[in-house]
């Protein structure tokens, strides 16, 4: 059984989603169709990137992840599909596969063209789920596209490090369901440069000590006296191994999380000195 | 396989969805259950209608649409089944179906009669699965119900052209994920009448000379000098074949879409006139 | 094929349920995983508890019940696993499972203890998938957790009657899509302490003395004259055999719902009175 995957900012209420699934399924008999997202934010290249790299490895391997976002052909925008991490990924070529070829090469990289017809305002459907059938059908990426050297990267990605190396600088790259706040700080390259020091994060006028590895880290169980921590902002590791501002048991319609209560928005800089 | 589509305005969050999906299964055993959407607003019939006419052509011949919007039995909401397409709708007879019926013949129309509750208020489980299910095991409609001559119409679906043949008159009905505002003017409309003349698309004090193809037809791709025209608007024939209004590369977070920007909602008039 | 449900407060744009679901389909071949909500409010038990319990029972026996609300581990929110009803439940033992632990007592309960990352912050990717990925196997509880004797329960959710049997007293539990108010209050409780009795139905000073059995109970078909009832407040019982207080054809967008448009609130008091 094949297995698609789709990110998308089509959102949940249009008819886009179903008209994908009900092609998918007209095209391929055995599809196993996922939903990774459908609520990127509209064109929002950054949020699909970080989204789809912390949910793609998970898949059995061989998985085929559509990627709906910004998908327009143009001159600048071409579309690509890719062997990567024994992964295949169909998208437009904006930027979104970055986060992956960063870190490993692509096995095979394809500009697609098959498209006969030339103005497609419905990429998704009209490409890149033929594109995908093809492959479930144990076709190559060869005959449905041309070698590509490389992707067009994405900017802003990556945290840098001063000359002396006692400052990591980031920025937030994501906000969750939660409110919590996601920075481009891997924990990696945080222990990598800590060498036993002390430390201090930043995020505006708010100051981290500690870094925890679980939400509940903050509260003491051991005491007779159990404490509530319930809105109090913490620094963790999260699942993504990415250095995290949180609130504990936020809920941004009641209470808010660490995006609201603290004023922390995409983009913000954020400071982690060595001392 | 048995391929059951869902549209309805149950909203994602209550256990009504999952209610739902747990008894098809219940009930057919190697049903493929796929959302078209339930996020449709409160027993809106027109924004229903216009998802599901757009989503369920792409599915498979003998795919079964079940609709749960505005469904609840009452002496003027019959439930009805119908083959229409060669595909399955069960739903109530509101108006929804019409945007099929007014293009199609149905093959085969009834209104359900396997009602032993009386009083349900949850009619998409206790009887719209059970007709599904018998569709499933190649029961045919008039085992469930009986013959009805035709479905209720859905009004304001219809452009109109004035006496002249100089002018199309249509409204908004849909508003989209972007913010887009398609109207019920088809593309194939516009061609019958246009007859070589310019034009004009009026949508409130908004003017528009040009209809086009894809999106990013506005920007000029051999220029030496790309100009940004994120949030420019602009008209387009949208997937759907129907005339969109649309702001490039919108947002309804952020700058806006059509909808917000140009002041445009549901039912608002818009004007085609020939010169 | 192993039926896997999904109920969740981790919101759907984020990867998590990507991530989740990738890893499912890795470690259980034939798995058919359905959504029954990730759109709880953040860490809030009653809600889930609620969709749970009326979203499970329609699932076939032996479906697998993963529930990722406030499943952290920690010394007082262990993580169990539970044979109720024929059903399996995975998740913290925080309280959301008491609804049914207060009516069907558990064939089989353990506790968890197959942790060997400590510090996970993300369990149900790490820990309850690995116990269903278990029990599809054919694996027993037995296995996998330790006998635990008895859940937490979950305070609030009890309706009360007074000494001289003429008054419940109930509160808000959930407020749906529509903006519909659904009480604690079951119809069986009603019925037995009605006693052929009158009553009068208060929310705050809202009074109703009748409740329906559908919505639509309010209109008069039979009259020649049909009267636009939108928007009219009533008592109902619901699908879930709850008194809910609703709005005929709300709708939270447009017009409000009985949420909004009567002022109630999740806990707020409702009274019913028998005269």
């Amino acid at each position: 059984m094949a297995i698609l995957t789709l990110t998308t900012d089509f959102g949940v209420r249009d008819h886009f989603v179903g008209a994908i699934k009900g092609y998918i399924l007209s095209e391929i008999e055995h599809a196993n169709i996922v939903d990774i997202s459908h609520n990127v934010s509209p064109f929002n290249i950054l949020e699909a990137s970080y989204i789809l790299k912390n949910a793609y490895k998970t898949f059995p391997k061989g998985s085929i992840h559509i990627i709906g976002v910004d998908s327009e052909l143009t001159p600048v925008n071409k579309h690509v599909a890719a062997l990567i991490d024994d992964h295949y990924f169909i998208g437009a070529d904006n930027g979104i596969l970055s986060f992956l070829t960063s870190e490993i090469k692509p096995e095979k990289l394809v500009e697609i063209n098959i498209h006969d017809r030339i103005a497609s305002v419905f990429p998704v459907l009209d490409v890149f789920i033929n594109v995908a059938a093809h492959i479930t059908r144990g076709g190559t990426l060869d005959v449905i596209g041309k070698p590509l050297e490389q992707l067009k990267t994405l900017k802003d990605l990556e945290p840098t490090i001063n000359h002396q190396e006692n400052q990591i600088t980031g920025n937030v790259i994501y906000i969750d369901n939660y409110g919590n706040v996601v920075t481009n700080i891997p924990r990696k390259l945080f222990e990598k440069h800590r060498r036993g020091r002390n430390f201090e994060l930043w995020a505006r006028n708010h100051r981290f000590t500690n870094i925890h590895s679980k939400y509940s880290d903050i509260i003491n169980f051991s005491s007779d006296v159990q404490i509530n921590k319930d809105g109090e902002k913490l620094a963790i590791f999260n699942s993504a191994n990415l250095i995290e501002i949180a609130i504990y048991k936020s809920n941004l319609d009641t209470v808010g999380g660490a995006s609201s209560l603290l004023g922390l928005n995409y983009r913000d800089v954020v400071t982690l000195k060595f001392t």
